[in-house]
């Protein structure tokens, strides 16, 4: 507890720069959680300045929710560069396995250079870790309890740490694993929720070398805010106002009272 | 009025996944609406994945709001499937009239497969309609009652429902004219009102095969919970907020008690 | 003080169409803040349609905070229909200096056509006066007053209107200096804030043709909007609700109220 409280302490002091190749439906509403939570967002995909706008930034978000050909370029020429410098990244393998574009675009991502976090709800982890074959898209109904044990194997194979969202989030670094069962029902009624998951992972990783906890760290500001904002709210309209109000406010002593993690 | 709250209950109990490709200003606001009023949004628009997506969709979304080429590729290719897959279609002809651009490009995606709805403002529709040959853009001051007659020779050349949009709205099938008077004020002061309004008859085709009566339900929906919203509103800000809680909060009991529907 | 609160009120009795050639970010957000202030905007940005949009709009807004080729192609299209019919037009180079690509891109729309005005953060309009040569990205926290010299022969030169935003807003025309003080520290908490200001600028330029009380209006409305806000909130997510409200319950007695210029 102390050393997430320390991780989010640390996000708003060094204000990382946090570079997000990610979707149009939550630009928005991520850079907005990153802001609140105290990080510096930057969205650029241009193939012209990728590899500028990496080396400046602490660390990469990728997030496939909407693809086309020139984000993919994009998000390989950005993928290649991290590794190359040692920043740290995340991929979001949105709604992989709805297409075949994009599955095939996943495994490209992955191929081309191991994300240091991978985080999707049970239903996208399955698929990746090739224990399934189809998804609904983004909102799988999956319980992430589903995917624990492909995503124990994904993780060993790929040596990274995965991150499985739902009611309760499962943060797995091979055998290690650590749940967070903060959050709300409502959250699954706003657009965007896991990409913002995703984005406050690639703040933490930036500022907190030890991935496993940088994560954890993550999950439970999610899980938390969560838990402050359905308090307070009547519907996901007022949910998500209340939600960015929590990522500002949620301080180290708030999650110690809060957090339902179990390691 | 029966009728209106089972459909809404069909959505929120068998949550249809809704294809939008749709418009850069809108898509945060359209996922939450349909969220919010309980279907389940996808947006995609890769042309290499949009026959997939469209196969998985119950119901598809054109909205021409930010065009560009490759998207109109995109819209051609989904429009055809969705004809060849007998999924139904709706069709927003977002500023049609505005540009050269934009008007060929609405009428390629009519010629090109007959949408089941087609939603607009006054303006849009009478474009359209080829009753006139101008438009200001997106939030015409016309009067939606100006294109009825205009619309109603659109619907029975075309054999489709057509919505046109104001602070009455008009869903017209040939002769049969219903209208729904709910709604606020504010809401043209808010960005893609008009987009959610088609985004929800999104939803409303995908359950209920009465085409008309599935508008007519969209329509009432969006207006009703404008009116929820209204009650406690102090500005666009504030009414945004209030307008998804009410999507989410809005029952049968209270379409029937607030409807000021029109056969 | 009157001649703000008259350009306030003809934009809402003129609606004047704004043109926004802007980034994936801020769509949604600028909309609805020129929607809330009475203006009517109008996103669009395909090739084939852009000199047909600048042609119906009474001002442009070009943003670069999401780059890429053909947007890029667009822009210098847009800002050349523009001169050629005197639409006036005011550009923000967002992140200019964080990359070759974006600070190339930012000196070729300067030289296809001036500006009416430019509006940047301190960091980046010392890039572009080229006393500066790198940049943090979108929210540097250098203050405005540092790039006020450089911002004065910056305007001489070109011959434009230069506006430094932060704590302080200066407005400057050659050595003509106005400075704004209201606003919020909540502000840069709330991604596209400035951006937002850069369309309402677009706004005041569509109404009133002396461009120095144009941009001092829009800062004016911006900050004291701001003051507005920061009152009712608890953090970034209320904010931009109430700020959004804000922009449309403004009026000039309330401007004469809370005005802190300084000429």
């Amino acid at each position: 507890m102390n050393d997430i409280a320390k991780t989010l302490n640390n996000i708003r002091i060094k204000s990382p720069l946090v570079h997000n190749i990610t979707n149009y439906v939550v630009m928005n509403s991520t850079a907005n959680a990153l802001l609140a939570i105290g990080a510096s967002p930057v969205m650029a995909h241009a193939t012209e300045e990728i590899e500028d706008i990496v080396t400046i930034s602490s660390s990469l978000v990728i997030n496939m929710g909407t693809l086309s050909e020139k984000w993919v370029d994009s998000m390989l020429l950005a993928v290649k560069k991290a590794k190359e410098i040692n920043t740290p990244f995340v991929f979001d393998p949105v709604g992989v396995g709805a297409s075949k574009y994009r599955t095939a675009t996943a495994l490209k991502i992955i191929a081309t250079a191991t994300p240091n976090v991978i985080r999707g709800n049970a239903s996208e982890i399955m698929v990746l870790a090739q224990q399934a074959s189809s998804t609904k898209g983004v909102d799988s109904t999956m319980l992430a309890e589903d995917a624990v044990s492909g995503a124990i194997e994904f993780s060993k194979k790929l040596n990274t740490t995965v991150v499985v969202s739902g009611a309760v989030d499962h943060i797995i670094t091979g055998d290690k694993i650590s749940t967070i069962s903060n959050g709300s029902t409502l959250m699954p009624k706003v657009t965007g929720m896991g990409c913002s998951a995703t984005s406050i992972i690639g703040a933490c990783i930036a500022i907190e070398s030890d991935v496993h906890l940088a994560c954890t760290t993550a999950m439970a500001i999610m899980g938390i805010a969560g838990d402050m904002a359905a308090e307070l709210s009547k519907g996901p309209g007022s949910f998500q106002v209340n939600f960015l109000d929590s990522l500002y406010l949620v301080t180290g002593d708030i999650i110690k009272d809060k957090i339902k993690l179990n390691v």
